[in-house]
């Protein structure tokens, strides 16, 4: 066998749950190190996927020389320090999203990536997602046509906990922000203007943040396209998940998925489980896929689905949107970055 | 506007209601008459479409030279005298399935209707139907390539009365006919075998008369191809009727249609109304594109999707299955006729 | 049988195909004229449809004293003076969208309607849609919860012709209006802003009259729902027609009807047949449910599901979606209205 | 961490690649050993999945005491000598289906696994089947009240290579006797009488050896119910895995599942993508739910869904469904065992 890719894992956190476990059932793969400043976290996964090496200082992964690439999982706060020392210590870089909330930030540490030559992968699962890949093959292989409208249906089962929301950045940031990317990736296109409309109709708490708990947004596109998204912290029925393309020669569309493929029937009529509740359960798939991809980058020059730039422009955009939604205006993208 | 076709009624029971509608709608036909022994039945259709000559007596319609089609709807034991006197009178025919319950009679009257040159449709309303009409279409165009399997879902919402239930010829005459005819129209084949398990799960008092209210039957095609066909007296969601054709390149089936195109979706799931429960509903549009085709038929040389010979193979085949439920054994058709 | 409701058309374009249908098969119903300027057209329906009356001018059908109701689906220009006429009449009126395209000309004739007692229809018939009123009736009923969002995708199959749009008052007075209407039936709520997105992407000449063919509006409502609305003047693969109601409780919403409902299935996998192509045919049920609709109201007492309140804030939203397009800022209702 | 349960693998064939994956993602298990008389095969997986012993005889596994339960997944053949064994040296023991082919050596081997007291799961995947527990779970909760009919299409996408089919038992025995299984499962009875249907209408080479590939059962149980089971050895579509449970309130079925959740739609209609096409794609969540249940047999008491009896019986109804098509006539389940 040829050797593996040697990977450290800096954020023990819950989604740092779905990340070790996709890389752990790649053979290509060996682990080789966790680090969370919170220890026992670490070591709970270390000991559950054999890990050999837990540390409580990401430093001790970034100044291993057998480590090739490190998986940023980190709170968001900690990602560009962590990226900066990764890319001068030559490892590859998988970061979740966002990179940063800081726009110069991102300028800076993207640079210094971009000098350094490794890879960087930012976490946008949903374009690993196979109903997403289809559609985006669909619209790149010219089966729709030019595409003129976008519909993205994203919505949470439950709101988070008031202290996450607190620090989150607000809908746009923290959750419209992979809507955001995803009309990017469907549409093969660059957003021009943005028009967001926020209202508080299920948390009031949310709303004493100046956040938003439900939310539309319409996006103009440079090559002209419109685009919808719709975000609702709360669908009492799942985690629904739904995007549609539609173009010149016809539209494709993602359906959601169910907990089982059982349909009960009764003089009531027929009726089906709920959809998959839960974004690790619903994007398992991609993740592992997203896991595969970000090796393949690495050991066959793969390129990643999405990098550093997207990284940077989903950010934009969710300032574009909070500055809509207050100003109550069409807001240009080149009014923010 | 040239001549329309003047057709005569007989028969005014419940079956007449749609018949009667679907011929009103058609601008070419005029209806002249309608008779029914029980003459209020008769003068509440002619009241109601506005029909002119009302009779209890189906002669008056035989002998009046103004009309050119009869639509003989009147009770099962009527219909070959009826036909007869049709046939010698030049009068076009749709008769209603099935022709009778005697094979020796049904010779007899298809002979005369052969001699006379006269139109003959027999009511195998779910040829007609949209979904049906693509699956044969698919199995004649090639597109499935040659047929294998048959499988027939068939099943009605409730048992009917017990006093129709004594006279209809039992479940595999009355019922599992439309079937019969349904999987020799998909295959374009003709059975060889039939083998047929009966069972009285339902209404106690169906098997008194020696009759089932579930059946399962297995046949074997002279092309080679097996047929299921599954029939209830009671699927309480509504009127089940689903048909497949599996052969070499893939397969065709048909989908149940719903009362309407809303889904409910809740913390329990997605929901969606019972299909279409009653059997006018569900066939609606098959019965108006039956009557427009038999109109097509008489003015313009369109051949009837099922004529003489499917009346009586269809009764053939409910011969077999009820020998061979009775028997326990596989029945040949070439035993029966 | 008790008297019919004596029935006068005014109008014989193409809508009125329909109408004229749906009154015919109601047998309670007795349409006594047909009256057009283009008195070959009213004549053809006269034909078909055996209508003892036929005029190049419909005050001979206002004059008419055994005449009970008019149907006024003659062009939208001549809608309010024959309003007008008829309401002094004292004949009930259905009338077809969009009562008029000036503010004060619709008040004034609803005005006169007001103080005649006559019943006031207007024609939007997706609220006769089965499904649409399976959805409104789970708003009602309280099944989803307080209503948080709404999204209606809505999409004609193919342009109409040029000099139709030129006439027409624009994608958002002419196309859009029934998405308005149908938005503010299914939230019952009433809008208070609107922002609109419009685009020229399918036809250049639409364009070059300062009209779009591609649109993205987002509404608040009263209450506080928000509400999402597409339209194109080109979905190649048929008539798409969706709406959504999305709440606290979980949410309900209507599928596209299919041609029929076979399914194919091959190496390539599963393929079902075109939507229905054509709005006559999508909603030939709920026309002819609005028909029955019209007569309950004026013979039982029965409710419109659609006024002339209604009629009037579906033009006053038009207005407010042009003027937010041009002006590219959101628009207040009362800004015009 | 508790002690982990020591597993070891006999047989290192193709189908063992799901069960190894399986185990090896169960934090509660540790694989030991893997044995294969074909010793580079064994290596293979030992190497993958970092087993640190690798035998070419199964005994050594047998003999070694640290291991407490042993997945028997080599060829039918060899399953009651390792049985046998293993059952004497105490280990549980998960075996493949069938147990074995011959009626007696199964009682037999029955008998020793009983005496030794240690947990028997039989390899029944099916049972596992999210959708297919869901209506177990609604037959035996009374939601579909007294099962009446039970229909399963099963169906696989390619005839297996010919050295296979010859001495696989044939179709009765090697691919129904999952669906004879599962009818048992899904209605919670016995079946009292079979009758087969056989045709070899794709692979005439398959017919030489007096097998078919075509084939569709009748089957009346104990309380009445009538099951209908079809296969095909050739689906081009993929691999078609249905079951309807039709009773007095009602009914459940399952439906495919395709491989993805994208849906295109153009000018021809809508088309999904082919459903997932190999046995190891479709049930492999099923195969995870089932290791995992073995683990909690040993270790928690749980009960096997699938256990000796069932093991015996469905090689009893293929025996009677081989006798059936061949006697070409109905065949009780007590003429076999």
């Amino acid at each position: 066998m040829t050797k593996k890719l040697s990977v450290g894992i800096i954020g023990a956190g819950r989604i740092a749950s779905v990340h070790v476990q996709s890389l752990a059932a790649i053979p290509e793969v060996h682990i080789a190190a966790i680090a969370d400043i919170v220890l026992p976290s670490a070591q709970a996964y270390a000991d559950q996927f054999g890990i050999a090496k837990v540390y409580d200082d990401y430093r001790k992964i970034i100044d291993d020389p057998a480590i090739d690439a490190v998986y940023i999982i980190s709170s968001t706060d900690t990602h560009t320090e962590i990226m900066t020392a990764a890319a001068q210590a030559k490892k590859h870089i998988f970061c979740e999203k966002p990179i940063a909330l800081d726009l110069k930030e991102i300028d800076t540490v993207l640079d210094v990536v971009k000098k350094s030559g490794v890879t960087l992968m930012v976490g946008f699962n949903r374009r690993y997602d196979a109903g997403n890949m289809e559609l985006r093959k669909a619209v790149m292989d010219g089966s729709i046509g030019t595409p003129e409208m976008c519909i993205i249906n994203s919505r949470d089962p439950a709101p988070p906990p008031m202290e996450y929301v607190k620090v989150s950045g607000g809908i746009f940031l923290d959750m419209m922000i992979h809507d955001f990317d995803l009309a990017r990736y469907l549409l093969d296109d660059e957003p021009e203007e943005i028009f967001a409309q926020g209202a508080c109709l299920i948390e009031p708490e949310i709303g004493k943040f100046g956040d938003y708990d439900t939310a539309m947004v319409t996006i103009r596109f440079k090559k002209g396209a419109l685009c919808h998204i719709d975000n609702s912290r709360r669908a009492v029925y799942g985690y629904d998940q739904r995007a549609e393309v539609f173009g010149e020669k016809g539209k494709v569309y993602t359906a959601n998925i169910h907990e089982n493929n059982a349909v009960k029937v009764s003089v009531g009529g027929y009726s089906q489980p709920p959809i998959q509740n839960f974004f690790l359960e619903r994007y398992l798939d991609a993740y592992r896929r997203e896991a595969k991809w970000f090796v393949d980058c690495v050991t066959k020059g793969e390129k990643p689905l999405a990098g550093g730039l997207d990284g940077k422009v989903s950010v934009c955009m969710g300032y574009a949107a909070i500055k809509s939604a207050k100003e109550h205006r069409p807001v240009l993208l080149s009014e923010i970055c």
